[in-house]
């Protein structure tokens, strides 16, 4: 059995050990993603991976104390013979805490053909595409995944390597309204977590494409990060520091661009720092549609203003327009 | 003859290649580092590799058409028997292009002994002394480094695994005005200069250092990088990007914290966005004296000011203390 016969079912029949590490996660959620459980329905992404098991089990163990509802979601990949029995680990841990547990299967090799894309990509978006379904038919408030500091790491790395600006460098958000989704194991190692599954017992399963060195994601994670890890051992507190001063900044400048509009005019930019007039340019341009901005566009668009270039148009992707005019800077849509 | 006999003497006797290669360089200084070397006196730091060749040429193809003065000096660390050949390479460059070049010497492996200190911090240390000294003696108003792209990489790797926050997190600046030093070659590849100085037919002299892998930057040049090089063949784009994110962004806190001062008035705290907080309590304390504020501490500082707990003390390195009052955060000395 890969699920102990008699397994804690509450808070307080674990170690105070494990018990306060459960709060910790509690209150993580509370203040640093700002999310209230309360009451709410929260659906568990849950993979039978050592972040996802802990995962529902540290949002059960709260569920009882904070009041909340706690379902789980089963997507089968079908990659490999083996993931029956992923299922089946899944449904036998969720039985053992009484908690509801919906299997799916998704051909996600087939997927991965059809859009060419590599088989993680796929997996990634059969995963998110189902938990959106369900998060409207539950209805659920908040879908709740398993990243924990380990992923946030190799997401730290990866945006350095793919040239991400800040605060986007800090890494992925712990709370992303758009999906309900949260990440409440963030800022916590994946060393812990195995200690806590190990503690009670529980033999999770094994993600088999994590050995895989053909996906960049791996690579970072097999060979990168066990070398930055031996110049500083502690680096993944170094990357949960990053994040918390990422989220703040990143609030900072959501605040002083809280009203894109199609037209800045030059009063505006003459107030603004270059920083800010960066950032201005960049959440008019998110306002007009889909498309990220290139860092390098924007240099060259605030440099065009600063030399008043009247008339000077800049393409973004998606269409997307700037043109220097004698009042100031116009965005718009080019279709 | 490590330099051939027909040196081209100025920008017009270049490739049109090159000679744009140089203005570049002269645009970089002027524009982005915001430093006018006109009429200037500007001394380079020469120790005989490519880098700080290269840097020693267009600093004196500009200097013709700018009109500034360029000297040179090499210091001797006397840690490889070659050392003095290094030293005589050094010579013959500014002998061929009429440059002034003082040579010293330094026992650098008696320096780290007597400091236990690594070879390599102590050549830094005993260069960037005998850079102040000849900066005030000569006079000097700038002295200039040959940090090249490459080294900004390695720069920005090792403060990501160090723990650095943003905006230090985008690598070192490119004009210090404490110590009048400026970068010149900062965002150009080091491939570049090599292609330069190759063009120029000029045997420049290896650092035997760089390959040895006791030093952790060297881990990081050597295994770290060519493994990010890897995955990203343009990373170096993407550091340069950062770097220029990172230097607007300095320049826009800098603004905002100009006026350090004793006391932190609760109005003031109130009226500020929890990231500005964070920035004043650390530019108040910079003031205060010597000593790195800790990122963790500024954070509890900012929680008890928040909770308002009047009394709290926090200590800061350099013996500096952060006292929350009826009336606001007070900053002081405990010594």
């Amino acid at each position: 059995m890969s699920v102990p016969e008699f397994l804690p079912l509450s808070l307080q029949e674990l170690l105070p050990k494990w018990a306060h590490f459960c709060l910790f996660v509690g209150r993580f959620v509370e203040e640093e993603l700002g999310v209230d459980l309360e009451g709410k329905r929260v659906l568990v992404g849950l993979s039978g991976g050592v972040d996802s098991t802990a995962l529902l089990l540290v949002l059960h163990y709260l569920s009882k104390r904070a009041d909340f509802t706690v379902e789980a979601v089963h997507l089968d990949h079908r990659l490999r013979p083996e993931s029956i029995d992923d299922a089946a680990f899944c449904r036998d841990l969720c039985a053992a805490l009484s908690i509801r547990c919906a299997v799916e299967t998704a051909d996600v090799a087939a997927l991965a053909r059809e859009r060419s894309i590599g088989l993680e990509e796929a997996g990634r978006e059969a995963r998110y595409k189902l938990f959106a379904s369900l998060r409207e038919s539950g209805p659920f408030d908040y879908v709740a995944v398993g990243h924990q500091l380990d992923d946030l790491s190799e997401d730290v790395l990866m945006r350095l390597i793919r040239g991400t600006g800040w605060p986007g460098l800090s890494g992925m958000p712990g709370f992303d309204p758009a999906r309900g989704l949260i990440r409440p194991l963030l800022l916590l190692p994946k060393s812990t977590l195995v200690a806590f599954v190990t503690r009670l017992g529980i033999l999770w399963r094994e993600d088999a494409t994590n050995a895989d060195d053909a996906i960049t994601r791996n690579r970072v994670r097999n060979e990168i990060l066990p070398l930055i890890r031996r110049e500083n051992p502690n680096f993944w507190q170094s990357v949960a520091r990053l994040w918390k001063i990422g989220r703040i900044e990143q609030d900072y400048w959501d605040t002083l661009t809280a009203n894109p509009c199609e037209i800045l005019d030059n009063q505006t930019l003459k107030d603004a720092h270059q920083a800010l007039r960066l950032r201005l340019y960049k959440s008019c341009l998110d306002a007009v549609g889909p498309g990220q901005a290139l860092a390098e566009t924007l240099f060259k668009l605030d440099e065009a203003w600063l030399e008043q270039k009247v008339g000077a148009v800049f393409q973004f992707p998606g269409e997307k327009t700037a043109t220097i005019t004698a009042s100031g800077v116009v965005f718009g849509s080019s279709h």
